[in-house]
């Protein structure tokens, strides 16, 4: 096993291999302990404030000089049906008065959510030397502005046409995110989601562009590295492999229920935030699956269910923690994320 | 790349490359090709009665002297409602009409399947030295006369479950359907059918059983048996390799659609038959799929679309065409089937 490679190079790092970014679970201390391993870490910063972002960075910062990855939402906020939205509140709103949980929505006409697009003056002041993104592409004034900023920047791609796309656009490196992926798909070309694994992904798209791919999905071990490299890919990035690290901010409620998910349990649904994504089968998922009601797309749905999270995250009501989780998530270890990293070099250099 | 290991010792063949048995698809002509090469070539039997299966296993065996598999649908005929039986064939019988098709479907009474348990005896006569199967497990008598009899049995397994009660059952080798596969899902044991990618699958299983695995799903080049293995298995089926090939029954123009289809394009329904499976997308798939109706289980739905598919084996209507595959089946070639083997071993050997 050969470690030095373009993206090794690229983004000046001993290892490629990417800790994802994961919203709620990912923090400064995990992406620090990871790039100072010689692997990238991956802030997410999806869907927050300027000044919020500003502050993750800097506690970053103060825990590692070594390059780390920044991840945006690439989205753009779509139209909402209101009936739809509205329909939802109620039926929510009705489940949290069965649970006596305090349900508190904001009216449609009041909410705002954060963009990337407020974000990226933030990371070209920060120079933040890699800015990964996914849910679709950069404008192309973004992408001038942050590659002469020196950013190296990473796309995610589900199918051979977003990476074509995303090479056509300058994007540096592909993540190459296949169904066995956790968490948010990051299709935005296709009306369906594609559903492709990686043994047929990562071949596609290496066949289809020069970039250097990252394969996303499944990456638990080394033998799976070890694979994603025979298939084409130059990197990885593991996501379900960390969550259950001492860096993690997930709850040990949170980490019992992940490592003992079958893949089975591990549904795609739209229920949490309208837009499809990966995780453990809990009951808001289950409910709102159910009904015969149309969900909101991204991001309206995210305020209507955060109630259901809160609730979980003050612990108890353990059947509505959202626990996002790619397939073979159980393999999770409780262990730091530096130890986490060598052991995936070691297994793969062992193969 | 050694290619002599535990399924080459069962099977007696020289290189662990099972041709997957596509129904429709592969003939007495390609098993033996593939067989004759030194793979095992499956000759597809489900559904078909004693003296049709007696009849293509004579064909095969003045073909060649090699092992072949011959393979069973392991399902038994469930309940249907009557009510959406008669739903399904009055919507199907109006799209028939409206494009001026003969459609000609008995009465839901007067139907009869047959079934594996009818197969059996014919296996036993011949002395088949493979016997595979999916959609289930035979039954613990089947399992012992054709074990006794001299047959290798073969599973298929889309879950660590599956897997295990396979093995508990006695069953030789696993076949591990990845989410990748094409034609029908062998699920057996799940309400949903699970769909983990082979990158989760293959690690899960051959962690969990010790029999030795068979990889299936986007096997459409030695990069992907190179990674199978490294995966974890000891021999790889391909299907979608070999629709294309010379021995092959799909028509030009079912060939010419496979090899334009793009992964976007090969769907998972239940439209064609009452089970999953994967294909490229026709008007049949798309407008069952959109009307709110219940699709009849498995097989029930397979002689109210069976018009569509004689309409479209005559000539013209392209769009009826029922073309089972796999992701990346684009990469399908026109060779001969033994060619297509021997260059999936090239190419393994060369990675």
């Amino acid at each position: 096993m050969t470690w030095k490679n373009t993206v090794t190079d690229l983004l000046r790092i001993d290892y490629p291999i990417v800790q994802a970014p994961m919203l709620g679970v990912s923090t400064p201390a995990m992406v620090a302990a990871v790039s100072n391993a010689g692997g990238l870490g991956s802030l997410p910063v999806g869907g927050l404030s300027a000044s919020a972002v500003a502050d993750l960075i800097q506690k970053t910062k103060a825990l590692t000089k070594k390059p780390f990855a920044v991840n945006l939402f690439a989205h753009s906020i779509p139209a909402v049906n209101e009936q739809d939205f509205l329909e939802m509140q109620q039926f929510l709103s009705q489940f949290a008065a069965k649970r006596q949980l305090d349900f508190s929505s904001q009216p449609l006409s009041s909410l705002h959510f954060s963009t990337w697009e407020e974000q990226v003056d933030v990371l070209i002041k920060e120079r933040i030397p890699v800015v990964s993104f996914t849910f679709g592409i950069l404008t192309d004034d973004a992408i001038a502005r942050l590659k002469s900023n020196g950013s190296v920047l990473i796309g995610t791609a589900t199918s051979r046409q977003e990476a074509q796309l995303l090479a056509d656009k300058g994007i540096d490196i592909i993540t190459v995110q296949g169904i066995e992926a956790g968490g948010h798909r990051g299709t935005f070309l296709h009306d369906e989601i594609p559903m492709i694994g990686l043994m047929s992904l990562i071949p596609e798209i290496v066949d289809t562009i020069k970039n250097p791919v990252l394969a996303a999905g499944g990456i638990m071990d080394g033998k799976a590295i070890k694979a994603a490299f025979i298939l084409g890919a130059q990197g990885v990035q593991a996501g379900s492999a960390f969550i259950a690290c001492n860096e993690s901010s997930a709850s040990a409620a949170h980490k019992a229920l992940l490592c003992k998910a079958t893949d089975a349990d591990i549904i795609l649904t739209r229920a949490i935030s309208g837009r499809w994504a990966r995780g453990v089968r809990n009951e808001i998922m289950r409910q709102v699956d159910q009904s015969a009601l149309n969900i909101p797309p991204y991001p309206y749905q995210i305020p209507l269910t955060i109630f259901a999270r809160n609730a979980a995250q003050k612990g108890g009501n353990e059947d509505l923690l959202v626990i996002w989780a790619g397939q073979s998530a159980f393999k999770a270890q409780a262990k730091g994320a530096a130890e986490i990293l060598f052991t995936l070099v070691r297994e793969a250099e062992a193969v």
